[in-house]
């Protein structure tokens, strides 16, 4: 069992580097570190009663089913019916085609058996992870292949019918989902590799992939996909790259911009622009993919990724610390970058009452004493012996220094997960505390945590949680509100609140989720509106009529 | 003396790690690397001889003067004038407008004292520094600010006067001189850093601030720039950006694409795009940026840059083997990249032809026995100690496995350059080898070498020299031919050769240097059509009247 073993890792590994502490640590530092291992026997046996528990509601399941994640969307759509965006935000349609029989007639012959009309199967492809957005969306469409994807909007072009290309349906800003009832495209069924060298470790693979796939694909071959996240059990590699996902390992790896290095993607006109080159480098001309990473399927549908791979590293680390304030995270930050170097490979931050929420929705244990702030630091590298000693010299100085209070520390790849489920499934833990305002801020360090205590301030008890969590090595907060319900009123205070205090201190209003439907107004406050035009330019040359993914990205250029 | 410091540290090293190869080594192998050992101690002598002789030639410098590198270009340009591009290629000048009187004095209001037209001062501007391309400006401008750039491009649009952006002027497919009588501007008096931020590693700079003079600047703070060339000396960081520079430290920080976090653009309008934000994340919208890094100032005059900073490595060691074939290139390249891990910087080869023109034409000495091929390893890390047990091991390994026959290592910083000359000075041995026909290719690693080798087949006789070096590590050859002088016969027997052999497998006919005028109209070779259609649309977008360095980059698209 993940608890148990995890306890007895911790355990283990304390005892190896115990006799290193007591030389070097003081007292107090030591004292708090040892009755953490001591607390974990306690809490095994609680979070096993705990989990037998949990049984008894329903989980929210990161997994793909048949037909993508409706398991979970039909769940909760059956509990309770999401408000349409139409009417929630007041939008109004733009004159695009309807579908007509005549075209889905047209749809099952390009793709028989790929065309889905069931309203049924549908409403989990109409409404967002979030619960937040719904769309009314009478079609949805499963192509295999590029040729197909290709037929599909070289039609609908052609017809003045909007589409709404969907990977995973794993967003945060409802860009996956129709706001009206544009033809949802799916990329689910495409999903092969296509081919990966062990030698430079260049993957090609369909845009449909879920990227945990492509990670237990590539970990048998002995590397391992550049990116990672909480969704990563549902998300597409094609949705990743059109959403510019960030995630837990850009700070190790870097962005998609440098890792992605070639793309297919299909036009709104139906032209299929091939650069999927698997080459390190290339400066053959403009670096056209570039315009269509993080472009969140306005300006073509990814049908296509080749992307270079890191080798999986030999040894991996975790370290989850408790840390007394914010400021001594940014000097325990400083400290990790200098004394791990090459082989820190995350630096993620959440507040406390992100572990409350953790653990009292979805049963986790705090394996550290209660502190207003938890650090988890990962490490990957080469050599074990190497790293754990370099881990180990920064945990004996950031402990002798009092910079961190407590900690535990895992090796092994189990207990790693679970340890990384107390950080990775706070989004999962909020939808359980209520309707969530999310914002995906980018700010300079220093400036980071200010904004939630100033959001937590203004918004007193009108806000039920306001937490704040996030990849501290990327400047990237995660600050989430959560009420009993959805309510104008309470969005009113926080928004524009939220993107001016962010536009002050020249930060980004989204940092790595997107705009989408939600944010896209607000994208003045991070882009000046000579950038807005030339986007709005380069959106009408790609797709005059605006079929792909409508409603979206952009304010509208009237 | 480098040299001689070079020997004592090469002895040095090998003395405190001797006992191990002695238990680790066959005879065979460990015999070769103290041989290796003695004969720089021989060498060492020959060596500071061919210093004192080689101060009798003119040396070509690396290092900026008062107006740019025009030392080395006058020198050059005296004892033999660069036939102009127009008549060697003939290409029809574009209808711009001719540069008039008041247009001059509309300049000499924008930027007092920074309008040249002085012929012999405009000379060095005019060639390349290959020699190979030359054009006619009459005019070069020096703005120093963001502002004088938009007026002048602003004036410039209006006027229909061509403008060809510069930076080090050390681009080697003929970008970065003019065609016909462009403007030439410079972004020379651009060279201040405008920010540092020591926790992100963030700087932002102007334009015009040279490559060398920025890593200076940085390693006083403990940290380096994420690039590295050999023209590190000359070379601006706009013209990085602009051409998408890749070099020597790519393996180990990624692309441009991935370090550059925002730019300031001025367009051909004058309008400024101020993308500049300072972060590692920002997902509002279509990424601006992206499309004028490679674009070689055919898209807008990049003003300023923001560039993410890896800290300074704690320890640096070097390793310059000798090695039998190709073949055991890529494996110990294999072997590198999983014994070395997260700390290898760099992996570049050279072939014996290399080294004996860096040998014979700048009288470097070679630390290893004669081989036919040589690399060069470079580790970058937070710990010596970690790293060197790395290193020894690796090298351990593929000494015994009879990979690598030969070899040595510097640790300490000044031998550590002297290592590094005989890679990086290759590109200026070859310009005393005569007529150089520059190459720079991606392919998948393993075909690497086959393109020299059918080449040399090829040309025979006709061809001096047939070279082959570059950085493995990206899967990139530099692959150059040298005659005694520009033959168009000649430049038929390599090209479309060269570019068909690259095409045939996926390759792309320019990894790093870019297209600039030599390279536009083979693009074909490495991107489809309606690629190429999409940059042209771009460029007319941006660029509608064409005014932004002409003649380059794209096939005209008429």
């Amino acid at each position: 069992m993940a608890v148990s073993s995890l306890v007895q890792c911790h355990v283990g590994w304390c005892g190896l580097t115990l006799q290193r502490w007591q030389m070097n640590c003081q007292n107090r530092t030591l004292a708090a570190w040892t009755s953490a291992t001591a607390q974990w026997t306690y809490k095994q046996n609680r979070h096993a009663e705990q989990l037998r528990m949990s049984k008894v509601r329903p989980s929210i399941l990161w997994r793909a089913g048949p037909l993508g994640r409706r398991a979970l969307h039909t769940s909760f759509a059956s509990s309770q019916e999401v408000m349409l965006t139409s009417e929630r935000y007041g939008v109004q349609r733009l004159p695009f085609s309807h579908v007509s029989d005549s075209d889905l007639a047209f749809f099952e012959r390009i793709i028989p058996g790929g065309v889905i009309t069931d309203p049924e199967e549908l409403k989990p492809f109409n409404v967002d992870w979030l619960q937040s957005v719904r769309g009314s969306s009478k079609l949805l469409l499963r192509p295999q292949t590029t040729a197909e994807v290709s037929e599909i909007l070289r039609y609908s072009n052609e017809r003045n019918l909007a589409v709404n290309p969907q990977g995973g349906n794993t967003g945060l800003v409802g860009g996956s989902v129709p706001v009206f009832d544009e033809i949802i495209l799916s990329t689910a069924l495409m999903n092969q590799v296509i081919s990966f060298d062990s030698v430079s470790g260049i993957l090609v693979c369909q845009a449909g992939c879920i990227l945990e796939n492509l990670n237990r694909y590539l970990e048998e071959l002995d590397f391992i996909m550049p990116l990672d996240l909480g969704a990563k059990g549902s998300c597409h590699i094609g949705g990743n790259v059109a959403t510019n996902a960030g995630g837990l390992r850009l700070l190790r790896y870097g962005s998609l911009r440098g890792t992605v290095l070639g793309l297919e993607v299909v036009l709104a006109n139906g032209s299929v622009l091939n650069c999927l080159a698997s080459l390190r480098k290339d400066n053959t001309g403009y670096d056209l993919k570039q315009l269509f990473i993080g472009s969140e399927g306005t300006l073509g549908v990814i049908t296509a990724v080749c992307i270079l791979c890191p080798r999986k590293p030999m040894a991996v680390n975790l370290a989850f610390l408790g840390c007394q304030s914010f400021s001594q995270i940014l000097e325990t930050f400083t400290t990790c970058k200098r004394m791990l170097g090459e082989i820190l490979s995350a630096y993620e931050f959440m507040d406390d009452r992100c572990m409350k929420l953790v653990v009292s929705h979805l049963k986790l244990s705090n394996p550290v004493t209660e502190s207003p702030f938890f650090i988890l630091i990962e490490t990957s590298g080469s050599n074990s012996t190497h790293d754990q000693e370099k881990l180990n010299n920064f945990l004996e100085c950031v402990m002798a220094s009092g910079l961190v209070t407590d900690g535990t520390v895992a090796t092994d790849d189990k207990k790693i997960k679970t340890l990384w489920a107390l950080r990775e499934r706070i989004t999962e833990a909020l939808t359980y505390d209520g309707y969530v305002f999310k914002y995906d801020i980018s700010l300079p360090v220093e400036k980071l945590y200010d904004l939630v205590i100033d959001t937590r301030v203004r918004l007193g008890r009108s806000a039920k949680n306001v937490v704040g969590y996030g990849h501290l090595g990327d400047g990237n907060l995660h600050l989430n509100i959560t009420a009993e319900s959805y309510s104008h009123s309470l969005l009113d205070a926080i928004e524009p609140f939220v993107y001016e205090w962010t536009a002050k201190y020249s930060g980004s209003i989204s940092a790595e989720h997107g705009l989408g439907f939600k944010k896209k107004h607000y994208i003045q406050y991070s882009k000046p509106w000579e950038a807005v035009l030339l986007m709005q330019q380069f959106k009408a040359m790609l797709d005059p009529k605006g079929i792909l993914n409508p409603y979206k990205t952009l304010p509208s250029s009237s």
